[in-house]
């Protein structure tokens, strides 16, 4: 993408409040013509059509997150998933009109936008499961089921439908209280079950 | 509600599907009358208003699933745990595109529609709410952060977007993995670290 210039991301910025309140296909083109103080015409010759906004609201939520993700390899795993959940949190919270587009609108993307959001949705998910592969090979994690990656980011992303910027916790305290329950599980020590489950009692 | 006659619960049904596809916003009630073989008169006077159809979707689905949930205080916590896990994922795989509609269109629903939905939604947050607290306080679940109960939720509501009712892992096994990391944790027993994290690394 060519640098941009500011009215753009102000077309984006306006474009993700609208739609995270109202939603893609519930916004007319209008309103956002209205929000953003220009004419239909001058609204389209920047974002050149409805679906490429939506292109681009998403692409610039995933694409910041992963440009503030620096994971470091020579960290521990514990620390690497941390700082993952906390940089997630944090983001989440800050962008948050923008991640509820993503969460909820992404599907309304076609073509080549589609695969390009979902290739670099698929490149982030890939560097959790780095971070857990990493620490089961170092014998830091227990073992994972293939799905693991897909919870622990759900449990995150979730979030978005009731995380509050200025809400009691910080995201930090946040993505700790999820840490809290991911690394050392529920269950208390010493109570640990045998590996294989019990039977349903009904 | 009263007792529901089948047209209604076919419309319900189509519409589910139609959302679930196109989105809420994005499907004109036009393709809905297509769909269940109705004129847009008659279809209306079975739904009142779209908007009432999405109320009775949303509903539907929190309350088949709050059926389903028989929760039985005396059992252990874990089991219980596990039995709400793997009732929600087998929902969730069942009507995926009810729960597609509840978890991304239930924004639009307004006034005493809203509330209902949102408070028959606590209602089932309080039941997996209750299953930790009686583990925390019978001690076979450690103390938890407020909102892990949020998060664990979080994890399983947000397989809507990948899960799939024929997928290569049943619903009970997607549940089991999760429940894997819940009550476990990632971690390997033994390299438990101190109680208070560490400073992150950078």
């Amino acid at each position: 993408m060519a640098i941009e210039n500011p009215r753009k991301a102000a077309i984006r910025v306006a474009a993700a409040e609208l739609w995270a309140a109202s939603g893609y296909h519930g916004t007319g083109i209008e309103e956002l013509s209205q929000s953003v103080g220009l004419r239909r015409g001058a609204l389209y010759h920047h974002i050149g059509s409805k679906e490429g906004l939506l292109y681009e609201v998403s692409r610039a939520a995933i694409v910041r997150l992963l440009d503030a993700t620096h994971d470091d390899p020579t960290a521990s795993a514990e620390d690497r998933l941390r700082a993952l959940s906390r940089q997630l949190m944090v983001d989440i919270a800050a962008h948050l009109a923008e991640w509820t587009v993503f969460f909820r609108e992404v599907p309304w993307l076609t073509g080549e936008w589609r695969a390009e959001v979902f290739e670099l949705r698929d490149r982030y998910e890939a560097i959790w499961q780095s971070v857990l592969d990493d620490g089961v090979a170092t014998g830091e994690f227990r073992p994972l089921g293939s799905l693991a990656v897909k919870g622990i980011l759900g449990m995150h992303n979730y979030a978005y439908l009731w995380l509050r910027p200025h809400g009691r916790l910080r995201p930090e305290e946040v993505a700790d209280q999820f840490l809290e329950v991911l690394l050392g599980g529920v269950r208390r020590p010493g109570t640990r079950r045998p590996a294989h489950p019990s039977p349903k009692r009904r």
